[in-house]
Formats: C-alpha cells, sequence, structure tokens
C-alpha cells in the first residue's frame, strides 16, 4: 500500500468521526423511518449477493447484450418476488436497484396503470390479474413520428365497424408511425394506445384502446402490425430499454374506455432526489480523498472539497436531495388522497395537483440534470471515466427534460395557472376573501406586508417571504404585460411560482424537524434545507434586484463594498462552512452500498485509486498485449511514414 | 411520399427561399475566403465518397471495433496524405472531418507540438522527421492518477545516472502512475514524459524527456514499462482513443530540454466555433420542419422555430458559432505572431496571450458544451435518439471543461492576472498613462464616462462599454474585498473579464463587416453579432443591476411596467424575430454535408422523418423478429407470473 492509498482511507475515517449527529437517526428519517429502511436494506442485501445483478462488465456490453441482461434480471426479480412474496412496493424497490431503466420499466409506470385507471369492468376481469402478475406484459403507446405533446394532432385512427363491433387500427402515414414507445421494440406482449375514434366518419378525438402486440404461444408479432427497435439512444442512456415504433394495418381491437389519461409525475420528484442522492455521494467522497494543490497544516495537499470553488458547488446539490426526497414523499401522499376523492367522484383537488406537478416536473428535472453533471465536474479529469459512474447516470436521467411533458410546455402551463389565479385574487372585491392553495399561497404578499428593516437572511422564514414576493411580481408583471411579452417570459414565471411553492414547503420541513429527529440532527438538516433557501434566492437575484426587493441594511452595504448582493453570498459561504465537516455524514445517511453506487471514485472506503486501478484490469481492450488493428492498419502506417520521412 | 413528409422538405426549400441574402458570401467568409472553402470542399468530396469513413454503422460498434476503425481512418488518411500531397493543414483538415477523436490525435496536439518546442537540437536532428511524417508515433504523458493540474506535485522520478549519463524514470507509487494519456493505451511508439529530475539527490522539479514506449519491429512494450488502456468513458465518448496508463520502473532514457511546457489552447476556440456549427444546424433544421401545436394561417401546425422559447433558445447559440470562429482566427493569427517573436527572444506578448487564453479556454467550452445540451434538447423527445447526432457531439465535447486546464483552476489565473493589472492602473500616478492592453482595456472605465442618458441598446458600442464598465466594477469590488471573498468570486469575476473582451472583439468584427462583405451579407452578421452581445448583457444582468448600472429611460420603464430589464429583453426578441427568416441561411453557410453531420434530424433536404425510419432498419436488434433471450428469459418470466396470476 502506497502513502497516498493509506491517507485516502485515513481521509474518509476522520471525515466520518467529523461529523456532530447520529447518521442512523438522518438514515432512517430520509428512508422513511427503520422498517421501510430494514426492507430496503434486505432487498439490497438478497440482490448485491446474487450475481444476476453484477454491474462489473455491463460497461463493455452491446446494445444487444444490455437488453438480454435487463431480461434476465427482470426474469430474476420475478422469482425472487415469488420465492420471498414481496409486495407491489418490495417488487417496485427491486427494479429500482437494478439501477437502470430496465425492459418492462413501462409496464410499471405506463401500461398498467393506465390499464387499471381506464379499462371497463369486463377487460379489468378478464385482464387485470394477468397485468398485475406480469403474464401479460405491456407498453403504453402515445407518442408518434410526427407527434409527442400535441395529443390532439395524433394520426393513428380507430374506426368502428358496425359488423363487428369492434375497432380497427390503423397507421394511415410514415409520421403516423406509433415511436419511442418503451417496452415496445422486443417485449411487450400488449399495449394501450391512443388512437382518434372515428365514429360513422366522424373524428371523436383521441381515445384509448387496448392492443394484443404478440402471440403468447411464440412471441411472434401479430397479423396487421409491423413492430421494430428505434435504436440506441444518446450517449448511451436507456441501453437496456427496447423503445420501439409500430405501424399498424387495418387490425381490429377492443376499445377499453372513453377516458383522457391521468398524467403521473409525483413520482419524479423523489427519484429525482435519490438519483441525485448517488451523484451527490460519489462526489463528496471523492472530493473529500482527493488532494490537490496547495499544503494543509499537516503539509499534505488539500482535500479538494476544502476549495471554496468545490464546495459552494456541491453543498446545494445535496440539499436539493434531501428537500426533493422529502417533497416527493408529501406529493405522494396528496396523490394518494386525490385519487380516493377521484374515485368518489370528487374532483376538488384536480387542478391544484397539476398546477403542482407541472412546475415540480420542469424544477426537479432541469435541477437533478445539472446537478448531476456539476457534481462530475467537481470531479475534475476522472470524473470523465466511465468507471466514475455519474456519466451513466446522467444518460439515463437526460430524457426526463424532454419526456412526460417537454419542460417548456410545461412551462406554459405553470404560467397559465398562475395568471388565472392572480387575475381571481386580484378580481376579487376583498383579496383576503380569495381562497389560496398551496401552489397560489404567494400571491398574499401582493397585499401583506411586512417592514423591510427586520429582514434577516439567517431567519427561514424571511427568506422564503421574500421568494414568495418576487413571484408575485414576476406573475403580476406577467398579467400586465400580457401584450408584449419577451421571449423567455414563460420560463422566468415557471421558474418563480415554483421556487415560491418549493420554498414554503422546504419552510414546513424545517418547522417539522425538531418534532420528528433529537437535537444535532434537526440541527444538521435545518442548516441544510437553510442552504437550500439561501441559493435559489442567489439563483433569483435578477428579479430580486429588478423588482428592488433585496432587503439591505446600510452597515451591510458598508461592508460589502458597493456590492448590494455581497451579504448572501456570504451567507452561503458562511453556511456552507459550517455544513462542510457534516457533508460525508449527511451522504453516509442516504445509506448507499457500494453495489448501488457503482463508482470507482464512491467507494465508501475512500481507495479510489485502488479502485481505478482494479476497474481497468477488465477492460477487453487490455486482455492482448498488441492490439487488433495493429498488424492491418497501424504497422503499414508508420512503415508508409517512416518511408516518408526519408525523403524529407 | 405521405404529406407530411413532402411538407418536411417544401418547409426546407421555403426557409431557403427567405434569407435575403448570398450565402456563398457568407459561407467563403466564414471559411477564411474562397480558396479555403474550395480547399476544405475538395477534402470533404474525397472522404465523404471513401467508404472508410462511412459512419452508419459506427453507432452499434463495440469500443474496440471503434478504436480498430480509428485506425482503418488514419492509416488511410496517411495514404491519401501521400496520394493527394497534402499539407500539413489540409492533413489536420482531414483529422477532424474523421469526426471523433482519433487514436493518434495527441500527436497532433501534443506530443509533436512539445517536442518541436522542446527538443535538443540533436534530438530535433534524428527524430523530427519521422514525428513529422508519424514514422513514429507519441504521446504526452502529464498526468498521474493522484495529479492532474498541480505539475509541481508529480511523483514520477527521473534520476539522473552519472555513470551513463541516462536518466531512470521510476514510478514510485500506484498514485504515480500516468493516467488518462491519450493514444498510449495501445498507439504509441513514443511519448514526452514530465517527471521530477534528481540531480545528485536533490530534486529539480518537473522535466521533459523522451521516453521510447514499444518497439518498433513488432510494437511490444519495452522492458521496465507497464502500459494498458484506462477504459471506456462516460456517455462513450472518445470511444475511439485508447487514453491510457504506465508505469516505469527504473527504465533509461534521455531527456529533451530543461524548459516547462508551453500550453497551447488557442486552437480550441476554433473548434469550440465549428463544434457548435455542426449541433446548432442539426437544431435549426430539424425546427424549421417539425411542426407540433397551434395551427398556421396555412392551417397547418407551427414549425416550432417559430415557438419564442426555442427561437430564443436557438439563435444566440448561433451566434456563439459565428463569434468563436472569427475570434479563434484572430487568436490563432496572434499565436502565431507570438511564436515568431519568442524565436527571437521576445517575451512581450506572452503574458497578454496566457491572460487571454485563459479565460477564452473556460469560456468556449463551457458554452460549447451548454449549447450543444441546449440545442439537444430543443429537439424534444427525437433529440434523444443517437440518430440525432447531437448526444455525441455532446459525450466529445465534454471533457473539454475539465481538460487542458480544470475550468476552475484556469478561473484563478484569469482573477490574478485581472487583480494585478488592477493595481498596476489605480497605483500609477496617472491611470491614463498606464499600457492597457486588450485583455485589460476595460479598466479604461474606471476613468471616463459617458453620460448614461446617451445609451442605446441598438449601438453596438454602448453595450461593449456597458460589459466593460461591468467588468471594471467586478474586478475592482474583488480587489477591494480580498479578504472577504465569497465561495464563487473567483467564476464572477473570470467571466466578467472575459465577457468584456470578446465584447470588444465583436465590436472589432462589426466595424470591419462592412469591408469584408456586400451590404446585405455585412448586415445579416451585424445583426448576428449585436444579438450576441445583448444576450451577453442579459446574462450579466446581477451584476449590472448590483452595480446600478442598468440605463434605462424614464419611458421604457413606463412600457416596462416596473422591471427595468424588459426593454432588453424586449430588444432581444426583436432582434431573434428579425433573424428568424435568416436562420437557415445562416447554418446553411457552414457549408455542411449530410455526411459531415451525420444526422438523420439535420438532413439538409428536410426529409427527416424518412431518415429516421432508414436508420432503424440498421439496427442490428431488428435482425431477428424474435429477440434474443426470449426463449432463455422472457418466456419463463411470462408463464411464471401467468401461473401466479391464476392463484391471485
Amino acid at each position: 500500500m502506497t502513502g497516498t492509498d493509506f491517507q485516502n482511507k485515513k481521509d474518509m475515517l476522520d471525515a466520518r468521526e467529523r461529523a456532530n449527529f447520529d447518521i442512523t437517526q438522518i438514515r432512517n428519517f430520509i428512508h422513511g423511518g427503520k422498517n421501510d429502511w430494514d426492507a430496503h436494506h434486505s432487498i439490497v442485501q438478497i440482490m448485491s449477493n446474487d450475481p444476476t445483478f453484477d454491474k462489473s462488465l455491463r460497461v463493455y456490453m452491446s446494445r444487444s447484450d444490455r437488453y438480454k441482461r435487463g431480461l434476465k434480471m427482470m426474469n430474476r426479480i420475478i422469482q425472487l418476488r415469488d420465492e420471498y412474496s414481496w409486495s407491489p412496493a418490495q417488487y417496485s424497490k427491486a427494479v429500482g436497484l437494478a439501477d437502470e431503466p430496465l425492459p418492462l420499466n413501462l409496464h410499471d409506470i405506463a401500461f398498467q396503470p393506465v390499464f387499471m385507471a381506464q379499462a371497463s369492468p369486463e377487460l379489468l376481469k378478464r385482464f387485470g390479474k394477468l397485468i398485475e402478475s406480469r403474464g401479460i406484459v405491456g407498453c403504453y403507446l402515445q407518442t408518434e413520428l410526427g407527434h409527442g405533446s400535441n395529443v390532439a394532432a395524433l394520426e393513428t385512427t380507430a374506426i368502428f365497424i358496425p359488423e363487428t363491433q369492434q375497432f380497427e387500427i390503423h397507421s394511415p402515414t410514415l409520421t403516423s408511425t406509433k415511436w419511442w414507445i418503451g417496452s415496445l421494440g422486443l417485449t411487450s406482449t400488449h399495449g394501450v394506445l391512443q388512437a382518434k375514434l372515428i365514429l360513422g366518419g366522424k373524428d371523436l378525438g383521441p381515445h384509448l384502446f387496448l392492443v394484443p402486440l404478440r402471440s403468447l404461444i411464440d412471441h411472434s408479432v401479430l397479423p396487421g402490425i409491423t413492430i421494430g427497435d428505434i435504436g440506441p439512444k444518446a450517449m448511451n442512456g436507456y441501453t437496456a430499454v427496447d423503445n420501439g415504433f409500430a405501424r399498424f394495418d387495418h387490425p381490429p381491437h377492443a376499445k377499453i374506455s372513453y377516458g383522457g389519461m391521468l398524467y403521473i409525475r409525483s413520482s419524479m420528484v423523489t427519484s429525482a432526489g435519490w438519483t441525485i442522492a448517488k451523484a451527490i455521494t460519489i462526489a463528496v467522497r471523492y472530493a473529500t480523498v482527493r488532494r490537490q494543490g496547495g499544503k494543509d497544516s499537516q503539509g499534505l495537499e488539500n482535500q479538494i472539497i476544502t476549495y471554496p470553488s468545490v464546495y459552494y458547488r456541491l453543498l446545494p446539490i445535496l440539499a436539493h436531495a434531501y428537500v426533493f426526497i422529502l417533497l416527493g414523499r408529501n406529493l405522494s401522499l396528496a396523490f394518494s388522497e386525490m385519487s380516493n376523492r377521484l374515485a368518489s367522484g370528487d374532483t376538488s383537488l384536480l387542478a391544484e395537483m397539476h398546477a403542482t406537478t407541472s412546475g415540480l416536473k420542469v424544477l426537479v428535472t432541469a435541477t437533478s440534470t445539472h446537478d448531476i453533471e456539476t457534481a462530475r465536474r467537481a470531479l475534475g479529469g476522472h470524473g470523465f471515466s466511465a468507471y466514475a459512474g455519474i456519466g451513466r447516470i446522467y444518460a439515463d436521467n437526460l430524457p426526463s427534460v424532454t419526456y412526460e411533458g417537454d419542460n417548456y410546455l410545461l412551462d406554459q402551463q405553470v404560467v397559465r395557472a398562475a395568471v388565472k389565479a392572480y387575475h381571481a385574487f386580484t378580481n376579487s372585491a376583498s383579496s383576503a376573501t380569495v381562497q389560496l392553495t398551496p401552489s397560489t399561497n404567494y400571491l398574499r404578499t401582493l397585499v401583506f406586508h411586512t417592514s423591510e428593516t427586520s429582514f434577516d437572511w439567517n431567519d427561514s422564514k424571511d427568506v422564503v417571504r421574500l421568494l414568495q414576493t418576487r413571484a408575485a411580481k414576476v406573475v403580476q408583471q406577467y398579467a400586465r404585460q400580457s401584450e408584449n411579452l419577451d421571449a423567455s417570459a414563460d420560463q422566468r414565471v415557471s421558474r418563480a411560482v415554483t421556487d415560491a411553492f418549493v420554498a414554503q414547503q422546504v419552510q414546513t420541513f424545517i418547522s417539522a424537524l425538531s418534532g420528528e429527529l433529537p437535537g444535532r440532527e434537526s440541527l444538521v438538516l435545518t442548516d441544510l434545507f437553510r442552504l437550500h433557501l439561501l441559493t435559489v434566492a442567489e439563483s433569483a437575484l435578477v428579479d430580486i434586484l429588478s423588482f428592488n426587493l433585496l432587503p439591505t441594511q446600510k452597515d451591510d452595504l458598508k461592508r460589502s463594498g458597493e456590492d448590494p448582493t455581497w451579504i448572501l453570498r456570504a451567507e452561503i459561504k458562511s453556511l456552507c462552512l459550517k455544513l462542510l465537516p457534516q457533508a460525508i455524514g449527511l451522504t453516509d445517511a442516504f445509506g448507499f452500498t457500494d453495489w448501488e453506487l457503482d463508482s470507482a471514485l464512491g467507494v465508501s472506503n475512500g481507495d479510489v485509486y485502488k479502485a481505478l486501478w482494479d476497474a481497468v484490469q477488465t477492460e477487453p481492450l487490455n486482455k492482448t498485449h498488441i492490439s487488433e488493428g495493429y498488424e492491418e492498419y497501424l504497422k503499414p502506417l508508420l512503415e508508409r511514414s517512416q518511408r516518408y520521412a526519408a525523403k524529407l
């Protein structure tokens, strides 16, 4: 063992000792309680000891082999489900722990929920249990080659044939080909399909149909249907998923319902939180043991996490992970309540849920994508190695910014809801009588003012109010300017409104912490949440300055030279320095094993250089001493060039 | 042909007709004149008709096959070089047109230039021609597993042995292993190596050595050296390059010189410009033919490029491509002049070149990475297909933000130079007597003021002055606060200083245009450069507002509601709308062929859906009707689950 290797492990042990709180407490809290952690941990143990879920060679596999490995893992998970009598939640947990999108994922997140919510009682009786058990596996066919978000413009037709009482599904054009459909290319036996319903020659708009796609005997594609895989994805993301295309030539099918589709985006908040958690655990660990640059008090080079440009990038990301995980948990509860009420015909919570989830979907997917890449860059040159593990997380997370509603389209929905709420609020005889929901509560700041002099960056309630005031001002400006909007106005409003909503939620987390955790654990999370609020305020500075909302005391301005934003930046730095000794503890509290992280730079014991060295020994290019291609290409190149040199 | 396919091509033809300028004029201008365009075009013709450079199947290849294909292309380029008597510039052009980093790239950009600049006359005589011809091929061994940018801390040693007058190269620890070295893993016969020179037991710091690595007879690794490939890179970037590691066990070698290394970053500006040009050509073309959402005056869905959220994202990127290409051209000229002066012992231009290239390296790599991803997202869901081509460009461009000096470290160098210049300027008896260089010219605004009321966003000189004033204020603030800096202060200063430098250069481009191009061509580029300046000002709003630099007329403020930044945003929108009809022409003027772009969404004729359809026919997963893995994994999964369903 060399000095540096030993130092790596020592740095990690020292960092763990610096945490001034009980990691177990926060770990259980962030996992939703000790029972949930134990359940999670037992599945991790089962899977990480099963060779089916070994990850060490996947980086070298072709797409075809990755797909096959995906099926193998799914088959094993189904076996384990039966062996251990896993609940649906435990099954989902296992699928998530496979650590990449798998061929059956679209069954779980789209085919089954849409079918269960929309199917007629007869279809439910006939197919419900088979779908629940995965005895048939399905996909959700909406997007076409020529159309995505604009469901009304889909071209696929379903013509009612009175003689047979069936519907003929047809793809009239190349652009009507269903495209991007997850699990369709090679896997699905069935699908739920969106098509224009044509009744007696009349176009009744998009409706849903249950469509058998492949034989249950030999998996061959059924007559009248052409299916294939749509090819590899950018940066090798979603490698094991068979996103597919399908064209229909008048095959007959049953219709499942007349209803529209309910979009479920709430689960994306939780998963964004845990995805960020993985990336930041890798980054904080590596930045703790990587030493570079000037010398510290012991004569060693500084740990890179001690540099302002590093901790200022990483610690807010750590805060995002905690915030999104808790936010997602609340949203899931709210979603369940809304679903229960919907089942009894009560639609009162629907509009609020739509407004909230649209903005949050944009925020968490844009933030997670940005954070993952920021964490990767903080690793320096080694971050570009596939063994670092963050590139893979990025590539699989990347489509989230454009799928399930392109973020720029969702911004428009957030804006529409915000402007509507603004007019309702300002048009009412007394604004105080308008019912404000959590998503519109920021409008309150248009009428209730507090004295500016009482502002304190250390008081999270003040920061939340500032972000609410900023949202209200931006929405007001948008509503007043409606004829003269600039080109990025939608994005500005959407971000301001969502920031205000999240800030308010974070304030409720802070208020609840002392009742949920012991003193030191509660305090460290309070600091983390305050860092979140301050960095959101920093990102909102253009708006805050434009509307003259920046609260500055005269002596602050004196301290800061001429720059009124300096005091906020200085608070952020001081909070970062306070949190720095807790960083390893706060990442350890996510509870990831090395198998889950699959990163040479994120190994728990800090021995990163040994882990990189061990990883390169598995590279197939290193199997031969002279590379393939030398005799055929490199040798003639060198010989030709040597002759050329002789003539120079 | 379906209606939509026809419409795609028509949309593209219509867009071309809307250009009000002669594309040939601007194409020749951006390529450096008609001769340079002709030379470029003839190489494109030769290569695109040669099956060696076919790109259609590379997306399915393993890394091993991509490496082999890389060697094959290099071998063919060397043959073509001899056949057509290509100059070094034409050879470099051909290597660039191979459209991905190749196994010999590090010879060209590091091994050869460092050797030529540093080697002793004897070594130059012995190896110069062989290196120039590629009769031996080399790499540059600096980075170690444990150390990157901090050259002083490298661990590899070179101990002088008086008996043999040679140097023994040795890797004393695991972390001293040379790592990330491009072209080392499988290809290089030689290398230039950085090691600590030990003379009579005394450490004299890093020096350069020429090290033979592999036999010129059979390519076997020489005794005392262990070499291998460091494995795959994130997101499949740099796939064909054999970045490698090497450990040395006391092999003896000759030293090449005592000098340090001169970093060459100027070429990165030009290449960032052309890389952005590719991505934006693909995005503008697809956004022109993709129709989605509301209906236009002909009853067709709108072309997505007509949406503010799309053109506002894309047109500034188009401006960056033009700006960086011209900026890179000037920088290369300046670099040549500096090199010539250096050769005659004149170091007067060195400091300025260092300051300029550090900041520009950060700016162009951060901007290009961000722009490529922004262009990809503007493609919506299809942007995540590998056939879209932008993911590949992103992955190969990505390491530029951390290699050749991590951007966060280079920021510190920019800041150091800026603060030094500030003190020199303010400490001089009369500021007017201080010699300001192009990189420090913005400091002039600290003493010369113009009246605020004369400000006009339409006057590029005013915008440049605003960006200069902002840079001066930010540097001044930094210098005054030196004891109390916040955590992102370096990044803020570096960006402000570099923005001011580039803005000033852009102003010189604008002034020169009318002499270089006819009227309409000159006007359209002037608009594009103005868009660049305005969007840079928008990105600088926090600083501009903080230091109270925003020039606002009272009637502007009235028009804009309460928001003083609205007038700038409105100008940007109006300039975008003016440029929109020219967008296809301005991307056509880059002169890319379909072979160069290799993108189904960027095809020149606009027939994007047919191109996507044709591409998926090449996917190996579509070769069999029933997928591999069905019998072994999917069938048992379904059967087990069907039994399970029966028990539900």
